[in-house]
């Protein structure tokens, strides 16, 4: 089997890239990293990723991270497989790449870290930081009062189509779809109706039905 | 003139799209955004970015916004144009797209901080705060050391030639020229070089010596 995923099925990048790799319906194995014995910051892992941190990925000979370069990659170079998730034209594309950086740029600021606050200190036994879980949240509303005009003009972020802008918002929303910040999404019928849709898709649910841990 | 870019030409984000336009000798209508009075909170610049931050870019019908979404743009739309920043083949351009979102998630994230604290705030009269300094230069300290291996396997960072990723790094690696913040690319003799190559290149020279403030 050519591709491998390297990680740890509990973090939302991780997810992100089963996410891609289901929409494509692509097959690939599985590397387990132990996070808590920090197998991250050892060798084999840090061959691919020098920073330390899930996930890695192979496709061959290929070996990359960042799980956004990742997805970006499945997406070009499997583009007829599965779902299309970019486009060829420069104008068209250049839509969905505003809206990749303002999910990782913008979004993603203050989910990722809400998502560890929220959802993965809970599980580690460690206290969650209220005061900045109340500021995030903030930041996340202002966000999302973009999104839902955005999404008032055309059903998915960068256009009529699903596309991997929407995509890699997923895993982080479906974390937040289990706490108070499920309210932020509510609240907005455009976002919530997005919501819905990405996270209803056969892929999503079949990573989800797939992930143990 | 069909490319016009909205913004101020004190920002690395602006500077960074003024570099692209350069490196792909491509002439471009400047609009000042004052940044005092907020004109970049107001329409009609939020009409091109809803986040209100500059820079936005017209080029005909297409409004963009998003620093790296435009160069990205600018790059592939441009593509036969002045300096090549992106290549065609699905495995070397994912190495561009992976470090082209190290230099987003991770470079950045200290980078963009620092130059606000020590390069924007004396400019207007703020005061710096020197312990957040203190931590981003550790922050960044440990990128750099990622840096430096990965210049010494090869000249520029997605491989043997200049690319988008290397670019993307020039506004902000200019104003920590000016810093104490210089010393951590100075003590790394790799990281050092490939600072001279890319600060030194014709098209981030004539950039600076239009810019104006």
């Amino acid at each position: 089997m050519a591709i491998k995923v390297h990680g740890n099925p509990r973090s939302p990048a991780v997810q992100r890239v089963f996410l891609c790799l289901a929409e494509k319906d692509l097959e690939y194995e599985f590397v387990y990293v132990d996070l808590a014995t920090k197998q991250q910051k050892e060798e084999p892992f840090i061959a691919i990723n020098p920073f330390g941190q899930v996930p890695a990925f192979e496709d061959g000979d290929l070996k990359l991270f960042e799980s956004r370069a990742i997805t970006k990659y499945i997406a070009n170079a499997y583009a007829d497989k599965g779902t299309p998730l970019l486009v060829q034209d420069p104008m068209k594309m250049a839509m969905i790449e505003v809206w990749l950086e303002v999910e990782a740029q913008r979004f993603d600021a203050a989910g990722k870290t809400l998502s560890f606050e929220i959802c993965i200190k809970p599980i580690k036994g460690l206290t969650t930081d209220e005061a900045l879980v109340d500021q995030l949240i903030a930041q996340l509303a202002t966000v999302l009062d973009v999104y839902e005009k955005r999404l008032a003009q055309s059903k998915y972020l960068a256009g009529d189509k699903f596309s991997l802008a929407d995509m890699n918002h997923v895993p982080i929303i479906n974390n937040m779809m289990k706490t108070k910040v499920r309210a932020l999404f509510e609240q907005r019928p455009h976002v919530w109706a997005w919501c819905a849709d990405i996270l209803g898709r056969p892929a999503w649910q079949k990573v989800l039905a797939g992930l143990n841990f």
